[in-house]
């Protein structure tokens, strides 16, 4: 059972429009917070967008999934996992980018990771754009490759853009797996659609053993049946979860810089993540939440009950580790 | 056959962008009005939302559901039934809240649906929050109880808020039973889902008898059987419908106070009220619409899309018993 | 192999979100541009919305169209195609409407697809209004009737507004059988629903035997069954597509005049237009965006998106007729 | 005194958010009500825009109006009239347009307002574009040519539009010059300004002797002088009020299809409808108010704000004229 | 000297769009935190806007301006103030209200303000709709009347809503002086504007010698001169300063419940502020800022603008007054 | 005069929100054109925000611009400039920036200008953020340093953010100054305001004799008394114009990442570009315009408004220099 300092604020004590916010209505602690090594899952932000090469924006998404978040209640009514009883969970606050230097940038983001990592805590992270997922990777998973369970509309595994810059939201993994931070065997990428330079993705994706499950099979073979399969490839190792909510259909998700129409619509956005109980998950992020393309806040509210999902599965896996 | 000075306005008559805007166009006859008597069918707006705890807003509902309601036009394409032809229908005006004092605005809503009841007025609501359901019940419902077929993403059957009040949009239905409005084992609550507190409501409806239908069930069953369960257990007798467009996925309704992603589409939307023929319906309504948060008016548009198709079914009901 | 000079700006050289937005970073190759003569298709904007019996706006789509189109690649990941290697494609700019008569824009229009059809251009058109289908059709069509699928929530075969105007959008499709420039036979009109006035548009189509498939039968049998029924229809003859992005339903494109909810997705929306491969469409359109409900854009994007669809299956039957 | 039936609902009886909207919550009389003859000034919505040769939308301003006008108050705090108890006042309805055809709008508008004038009644009208003027000033000014004061960014003095139309919004007080229903003379521009194509219709206003007042001298010179300079022209004389949303900067009042920057705020656009006090205003207009760009309803708020000034010197007019 | 660690947290160490948002990034410390008893000023959000009678919302304004406060730096550019070296400033958090109950929320707030005063914390409060400002007052003014200077476009000062709703927005300053908390005599009321019911509310202010100073007057004299006259109202005496958003024209703070058009600049909006200085000022608030009519957060953002003005001149009266 | 080739498209013969939108609807001529060498005034897109440091957007400046910049006409209206037919002006297209790499766009951009600036053309630039003036500097004054009239609200003359990046949207004046490209003792600012962190802009500014025009003193001294101070300083010498659309007060340019309240109106905003005639202007730009803060499309209507009269004085100094 979690302390009770590690409970959400009920809104029978503050209304959920009220309070300063906090992911999940959460205490902030910070990592040089004294009780920073009592907490199991950290909620971290990640306010930054330096990988985008076309719509920014993604560095306003923790802020405003907080906002959002403070809706979010104590029991998940499908699964009836209840997290914040099972393990401390905590706001570790936001990851301090760089906006004006992308490599700085990378830098700050994989050390405050690698604390994170030291201290035990398993980090849920809001984005941030899709590149904020190898700072993390390099923080969390420098020891041994991992698995990677992706939603997404796209691969993510391009070389460089311009000819050049290796560094953006479209080449995180392509840099993940030659850093050794991702075992490609135990990938898939569930999601895949939409236009297309050319093949240069899907033939690095085939050379290095990377699973990609465009959206026609998806919806042709159900979500069971597609879930299964990632159970397997995740070979019950550890594995991270990174979820773009560009995989979500954009009338659910308009909130993002690169949409493609013809996604899964709320209700199977979480169910995947339901499916993936069982799966032995090490941390996990929700990225590019784009607020300035987000007026209605709709975008921030599925993204944060997507991480309420995660935080769900997390928290029993977490659980299921640490027994005790 | 109804009588023409019930028919809307014709767009070929007034365009649809033109003239005051009544709802669906009907003649504006008020409780005072020299032809009340005629009136068959109400439709009332509850411009309230005085027992919203987190976002405000439904009192505006009304006033936009008018608005968009021009668009609506004479025939349904689905069911090929043309109420405004079955019986006499009228814009009975606004109920008037006191927006400054609740319980004074409760008393104002059950006093005027009482006199609605009284004249042989079979009431459409547009809310206004959920809790204007209460007074609704309390004017037609006093002599005998009835029972409801119930469509939102929450039960609305919590006891109290901080610790004390009684009266809140997640409380109506808790008081209704309690007050012997509702008989408890003829309501059917469709489409539950969303984060929560504790089980309280549930372990109240188990108590009582009134059955839950979670959202996975529904998509599991599929709406045809849902549909038909819920006509067994509205079971022949005197039912009230009640409509929170937050039953809908906030994709298709954003405008609404207390969205939960993972609903129904606006095919389902309308299916179910469609599935409604047969009930003997004795009044409806639809609640929660909250234009603040509905810039493009999207919500409102699928709100009274769905009244259109709740009056056809109440039409036929009414006609029904009165074959005339 | 289509020449290089047609190929659209690619995002490597200059970002998605830069330089002048033609349609799909194609050239602009004016009617009058020396290399007219090379073009195959032509993407056409047609801002002119003064057909509007409702709520006006598209005259801006082809802008805003334009705009969101620079964010398609140049493969279709879902069937290969890679339109732009396949044909000569260009941005003839728009057909210049007269605001303020509207016989004269549709003189103007008809003659500026006269004058498309000679150079031997297939026309690809970004809407305005549906009632710019007739100028087309009788710039097309004006040798010989040709087929149609049409995808729409409305029939638009009535025949006047306010007991007289015959030239509305609602009412292009009866003027077209009337003039000889649609042969009803092999017309077959996907997705109508929402209310109305009468059968009078019912009744027309039945009279000249013009095919209805309602969004109810359309849902049953499935995208599949029903396109391949439209196969049929269009009986391996010329056949034009016209689209309506009302067809779509309003969460997924709010941006439209007269919206219907419960309406397919957005897969759906391209799967029905993937399922026109082996028609021989001589021409298509997509219209009905209107910005000034469209804040997001989302609309645009799908409406854009269709497009690109539209384009990959119409350059491959421009392909299968001139395959040199 | 004026009756009490032509008083507005209280916000004391019905929130200022219930009820149907009428303007600024007046009774609703239409032309053939019985009450008819007892109107002295007559509230019309012109939901017309068949005239814009941009960005349409005005033909959704009476009804935006009327929404925002629930928000008006009894008296005018500072000039302390009090202009329902001074005169009877009503919502007559909206004048019903053919948005299909552009010369049949222009007479039935006409028609309409010769009604009016028939009966006595004073009109204020809200439209719709500024091409409705015209089909006004036929209605009422068809004896004896009058005087306007006239409030906008452009002089719409122009001939003709592409070379031929001659009724636009650009159009309609050259036609009202030409068909003697404005004495020039007694004309006058006040607040013009932006960018020009030629000088045409500065050639005309000083070919006829209308005062063109540009926005640098209205500032050089202060309200207080231009309006006394306004005074003299209209001479004591029959003048018709026509103010265009367009006068006022955009920045106050964005919901306009033609906006030019750098124009007075809202106290000053308030202002000069004040320093009106004293002319024998036979008729006045509002135009150009255009939802679709206005998001907020600020530019409607603005709109009906002004139209409650123009009222209060109307009914001081028509009081001063009808002493009993 | 103030404590740095009541220094806010600064752009160079942390991106203004990242962390968790506290007022202008202070830190949050709760009444019951161990270094209150430090704290000088404390800014507080009052989350309630039970008190709305037309267009609910204020209730999200704490947080929105939380949001927006990130973007104010620590200096004065105009004054040179650089408020958080003058004295300790924090975050006290929000103060909870209960949505549900009108006289419960009422008693929260005045308990939580006087246990603030106890504690010898001056109070900066950000609404909340303006009834926050009774309590408030009750907290802090309970022992003997203060004087008042009131920037809004209303007064307040109405005895009942719907004839016997005493508490209000519109009675907050009535029910103040009856209680004897504010001392009329020392009370002025700048930017009075807008339509009225009747002149209760001015009689009313007149009987007991408030002085109110309307718009008209407020730009004809010019701010030095009135606000002048405004310290010489307040006397040099403990004098609570109350700012209503909807003191600014509604082009310039659009997101408020009941704007009035016709008022000051942003420009003007600051130097009232600014010419507060010397005033002996024991409390200030900003009210009635409503993000659901405030789309864009520039309300918000001027809000806070304002905010940051008053917390310069209360910072400096606190040093004057503790000047160790 | 001008050749015909260069002049916009006329509304007359395309309405003006029809065509693929170039700057003021001229022709599109890139620097590989043909005709570039005929081109006097170049308009260039310079679609790039790496610069940004607080909220992204300004690389969707362009789009946005050109879009609007269609409304504009021929001549200008209060000073009678017909800039068109002056000079032959085009649009260049957008300068291609790398989004993922800071050095590398200012290293392409410099290029671009500098071969700008070989051809003879003067460039009138819209951003992008305010680090596009360094590289355009760089292009166009390596030979010698220039003087600037700069309005904004920001001094952009930090020396680095985050302890180390030199190069952002707070800096290039700076470098600009260290680099040789301004002669100090030639550079006026005008309308700084907002809060700030520290002094160390305003210590660079006196050490190096850059003059500071505070709003304050902008407002009291009135515009022809601080203009003709800056004409002296640009002392009839070569002037770069540099305009940040955050000078304007961010009512009437809400879309823009720093936006500071208590600024200039857009009359204003207008004037002071006026007051320009004379100065010896060898290039401008107008940055900041941020699309998605600007849903409305408000900032870029004032914006290309600004650009207009930007180009007329621009036109008018190019001739001056060319009087052929």
């Amino acid at each position: 059972m979690s302390d009770p300092f590690f409970h959400p604020v009920s809104g029978f004590d503050l209304p959920r429009f009220a309070g300063v916010a906090t992911f999940m209505r959460l205490p902030h602690v910070g990592l040089d917070d004294p009780r920073i090594g009592e907490v199991e899952i950290g909620l971290i932000g990640a306010p930054w967008d330096g990988g985008t090469t076309n719509r920014p924006g993604p560095r306003h998404g923790p802020r405003q999934l907080r906002d959002l978040s403070t809706m979010i209640r104590a029991g998940n009514g499908a699964t009836g996992i209840r997290p914040f009883e099972l393990v401390n969970c905590a706001d570790l606050g936001d990851v301090p980018p760089n906006p004006a230097d992308l490599m700085d940038s990378l830098e700050r983001m994989s050390s405050f990771y690698a604390r994170v990592k030291q201290k035990g805590i398993v980090p849920l992270t809001a984005g941030g754009d899709h590149l904020c997922s190898l700072p993390i990777l390099r923080g969390i998973a420098a020891d041994a490759p991992v698995g990677m369970i992706h939603f997404d509309s796209h691969t993510d595994l391009f070389d460089s853009y311009f000819n050049g810059s290796r560094f953006t939201h479209g080449t995180p993994f392509r840099r993940a797996v030659e850093e050794g931070l991702l075992d490609p065997k135990r990938v898939v990428q569930i999601g895949i659609r939409g236009t297309s330079y050319d093949t240069e993705d899907l033939d690095f994706a085939k050379s290095v053993g990377i699973r990609l499950i465009r959206i026609e099979e998806f919806f042709d073979r159900g979500i069971a049946d597609v879930m299964a399969e990632a159970h397997e490839i995740a070979g019950g190792k550890p594995t991270y979860v990174s979820y773009d909510i560009d995989f979500v259909d954009p009338a659910f998700a308009p909130g993002t810089g690169t949409p493609e129409v013809g996604g899964p619509n709320s209700f199977q956005a979480l169910q995947v993540v339901r499916e993936l109980a069982g799966v032995d998950i090490i941390g996990a992020d929700l990225v590019e939440v784009s607020p300035p393309f987000d007026a209605s806040g709709g975008t921030a509210w599925l993204g944060i009950s997507i991480m309420f999902e995660l935080l769900c599965v997390l928290a029993t896996s977490v659980k299921a580790r640490n027994p005790a």
